[in-house]
Order: structure tokens, then sequence, then C-alpha cells
């Protein structure tokens, strides 16, 4: 295995977190940026209801203008039906509906129990059915809060393997694991892919959506690779807040994961020198909005990729 | 393998990368307070010019403390038979000479060639070798810029084997491997700890000095552990400095390596929640330090290695 999909959830993930709102065509420069940086897949919005994340409002023009990228998966998150249905009128080519394994956390923060998430998968893949194939979108079924629950704490493991049955059950094409909460641990991280795997078969579980809450997102992320993983969600300058801040989401840093995969000789598709100046649009966009990542800070090493190194004595220095 | 040993390295390579000087009696209160939370080794200083690095002025004093603690492992850093005769004279149990593979580094940082480091340490040994079998204290030789130097760039491979021959026939008791610029990825980790570890013996690399510069912190010493190393350097707080900071150290974080074994299952013999604790004094010693650490920041997960978890009905939310 030596290739990898960077799925950049930045638009959705990230800037649902932000209180400000970045305006249509700030979201259409960053998406055109980052395909022409090589980017493949891009989670671009969320088919959430406006009064809940005004972020969001715009999602349906999002798509549209994402779908004219050739080349480009476009995902949006829908938490239902209705949802759905906007995300097929839009063009939408991947669909996540996010169930989580928490029950307590999911009536809190959906108010739904499982049987309910449940339901409206069914009734989204039932709706996909309806198109002619070859025009259906690509649906998954993300188990959310699956490596512990800030309200539950862990969850048994026989209850998130039940439920990725479930999800596959009730119509999705695949399950993603999703840590929510950033509680976990590369231990973790192998056991539940292997668990989830073993139980809906290897090729319905090929993508983890990390978070770096407690630093542990690349470590995690290379766990999760070496377990066969090759989908990895993360956001541009880890944008939508840190562990600090109230309802930070602590994204995967893009730009840090591409680094390490491509250090290692692994290919994102993604040119670094090109996402890391995509940052400028954020700062514009955003303005006062913190930026996160490392490799942005420290810069790429000398000799990058076999760049060529000058001569010591060439060296102002 | 189920064990692991955290080298506490910020008094040392974190203070002397601070600006402010940090008083004796803080380093004293700081060094009690990691052993009581079970640290086990802690590089308590370095044998330099206090011209240089008056941070380290009182090195001696700090040695000579550290020693009455039962049980601890006191390391320092001597850059030549000087400074080793100073370990021997204030009682430390470890001493590390780095070495920096790029020959230019090493010329511009220390002004010695590889050839004049090697005798150095040739010297100590011969002088280690003086004291009596059992009152001898263990002799490392750390090769630097082991992963690339921000000079020349990736150094060969053939170059830092031949090194580390070099290290151990000049009667070093083992070598070490420093990501001193946080150039290492997991790839390039485990490949030189494989090639290291065949030229000297498995028995003779057993500890790894990573940076967390660009972020792979975490992510390279999981790949280090995985290769079987089981010494990791870490220091406080991050303490030293990020990569944005000129001169800055980059350490990985002892919290957040600690939480990344500890969640594993790994034995750190480290109480987390003491060693969170211990960043006050930090705080309060080095006023407008900045600390730094995830796990710090996000807290523990809830249900933290078996802690009880209240039930949902009883959180206020």
């Amino acid at each position: 295995m030596s290739k990898v999909l960077i799925s950049e959830v930045g638009p959705r993930d990230g800037l649902q977190n932000c209180k400000q709102i970045m305006p249509l065509e700030d979201k259409k420069r960053w998406i055109q940026a980052a395909v022409d940086a090589g980017v493949e897949e891009i989670e671009v919005g969320s088919f959430v209801s406006p009064k809940l994340l005004p972020q969001m409002a715009d999602t349906g023009d999002v798509v549209r203008f994402a779908k004219t990228i050739p080349g480009l998966e476009v995902a949006v998150l829908v938490p239902n039906l209705k949802g759905a249905q906007m995300a097929l009128d839009a063009g939408a080519d991947k669909l996540t509906i996010p169930l989580s394994v928490s029950e307590t956390h999911s009536i809190r923060n959906i108010r739904r129990t499982h049987d309910q998430v449940i339901d409206e998968a069914k009734a989204i893949a039932d709706l996909i059915a309806t198109l002619p194939e070859g025009k259906r979108p690509h649906f998954e079924g993300s188990l959310s809060t699956a490596f512990g629950c800030t309200i539950e704490g862990p969850i048994p493991e026989a209850q998130i393997l039940k439920l990725s049955e479930r999800l596959m059950a009730a119509g999705c094409d695949e399950v993603g694991l999703s840590d929510t909460t950033g509680y976990g641990d590369p231990k973790s991280i192998r056991q539940l892919i292997r668990a989830v795997r073993a139980t809906v078969g290897n090729e319905n579980l090929t993508g983890v959506h990390l978070h770096n809450t407690r630093g542990l997102g690349l470590a995690n992320a290379l766990a999760a690779y070496e377990e066969g993983i090759t989908t990895f969600d993360a956001s541009l300058a880890g944008l939508g807040g840190c562990p600090t801040s109230p309802g930070a989401s602590g994204n995967i840093v893009t730009e840090d994961i591409v680094f390490m995969f491509e250090s290692m000789g692994i290919d994102t598709n993604i040119d670094l020198e090109k996402l890391l100046a995509i940052r400028a649009i954020l700062s514009e966009a955003l303005p006062g909005e913190e930026l996160y990542g490392f490799t942005a800070n420290a810069g790429l090493p000398l000799g990058f990729k076999g760049q060529p190194v000058p001569k010591p004595d060439e060296l102002v220095n």
C-alpha cells in the first residue's frame, strides 16, 4: 500500500466550529485551491438546519460549485432524510450520516435514539436506491464517539460492532470510525479497526476521522494506516479550534498528516507547498481565527522529498 | 514489552532553551516532584561553559541534590572531558556526549570535527575506566541530527553507522539516536533504528531523543517503540520552546507521551495526574514562559485507565 486518500473536512468540520461565517466565495476559493494542490476528496458542508449551524447554510451552493471541478469527490454530512434529499438535489458524490455509538450522546446531541438514527439511515439508503445505478452517491455510516464519550466514557465494543452491523443492514455502503472526543490511542485504534473489519468486512471500513485533542492524532493515524485504513479525514490549519477552546474540534491538521505520509514515501497526491499556501485564504477570509499546524510553523525540512540541498559554504549562516 | 522508561530532559534540554534562568531551589522542587510522580530518570543539566549556557551553571549542585533521591537515575550532558570530570565529581549516574552526525553542524555548533569528538569520547571512557567497577557511570554517545541537518540536509546512513561503530569503539556503553531537527518520520525512524542496531547490537541502542518540531513526535515514538526502543526522552510542558521560536527545541511533551503509553496499557511508572500538577512549579518559577501540551489542555478522558464513570443522569451537563 503506497497511496492514501486525505479527505479535507475543513469546510465542514472546521467551519462549523468557527464563530465567523466564511463567505461562499471564499469557500469556493479554498475548495478550488485545495483541488489545485491535489486534494481528491473534500467534505464541503453539512445539510443541517441553518438555525443550528448558519456556517453551513450555503452547503447546497458549495456542493453545486464543487461538482463543477472535474475529478473531485464531493462529500457532505447529512443528519437525516431531509438533509440527504438536499444532498441528492445538489448532486453530492458521498453522504455521511453520523451515529454516535454513545446513545446518551446521541440523545443529547441530536435528540435521537440509536433506533431512530438507524431508521433514518435506512430511509436515506432507500432514497438513494430510487436513483438509477451509476448515479447513486456513496453512503457512509460514521460511528462517532467510537473511542469513548465525554458523557458515558468508554463504550462497550460489542455495542459498537452491533451498530456497525445495523448500519450496513440499513443500507450503508460502508462504515467509518470517528474519534470525536480524541480519546483514542494507537492500541485502541488498532483493536477497534480489527474488530469492526472482522464484523463488516475489510472493504467496508476504509476510513477514519481522528482528532488530535490529546496530541495523538498522527500516532493514531499511523496505527490506522498500518491496519490497512486508506482514507484519513483532516482539516486545513486544524481549523475549528484547539482543545482549549469551547466547542473545539481538534481535527488533525491536513498539512501535518500530509507531511507525515509524504515523508514516509506514501503518496497523498498533494503538493505540500501548495497546500501550505492555502492557509493564506483562511487568514484573509476568517480574520483573527487561529491557524494551527506544526509543519507550517517549522517549514519543510532541507532536502524534503529529494529536493537539492545547497552546499554549506553557499549558505549565509 | 510492557514497560518503557520516560527520561525527563526538561531540566537540561528544556531549561537551556529558556531565556530565564530557573533558580536552583525550583530545579530541586521540580526534580523531587517528578520523582514523586514516578519519573525514574532525569537529565538534570549539562556541564558546559556557564558563559555559553548560564542556565546550566549550577548543574553540579543539581546533580548532588538529585543524587540524594533514592532510586533516581541522574543523567547529564557532557560535551567534553572537562565536563565529564565535573560530572564524575558530582556523582552523576549517566553521561551523554552528543556527536552531530553532520560534520558541518558539529563544526559550526561546537567547533569540533568528528575525529575530535570521537577523541573526546575516548578520553571520557578512559577517565570512567579509572573508577572502580560498580562506581562507573553509564556512558552514552548520542548521534544527533541523525534524521537530517538544517545545514547539510539528509545525512548518508553509512556515515551514521560508521560513527555509531566509532562511538562504541571509543568506549561508549551504548549509542542513542537524536532527532535534533525534527526531520524524522515513522519510516526513517524505523529504518535507522534497525540499521544502527544491526551495526552495534540491539542491546547497545535502547533510547531515542525525538522532537515534535513538525508534529510527528508521538508517531515517531510509537514507531520506535514498535522497533523495540524502551527509553524515550521528553520535556515537561514541552519546555524550551516551540518551532516558531528561535532556538526552539520542540521536545516531545512528557505529559503527552506518558498519556499515549499509559492509554495503550504500557507502563511508564508515572502517575499522570501528579505529573500534570508539576506544571504549576514551572509556571511559578518561569513566569510568562509558555507551557505546551495537548493532554494538559484537554484533560484526561472520562474513564481513563478504568476510573469509574459517573452515570449520565448524575451529570449536571
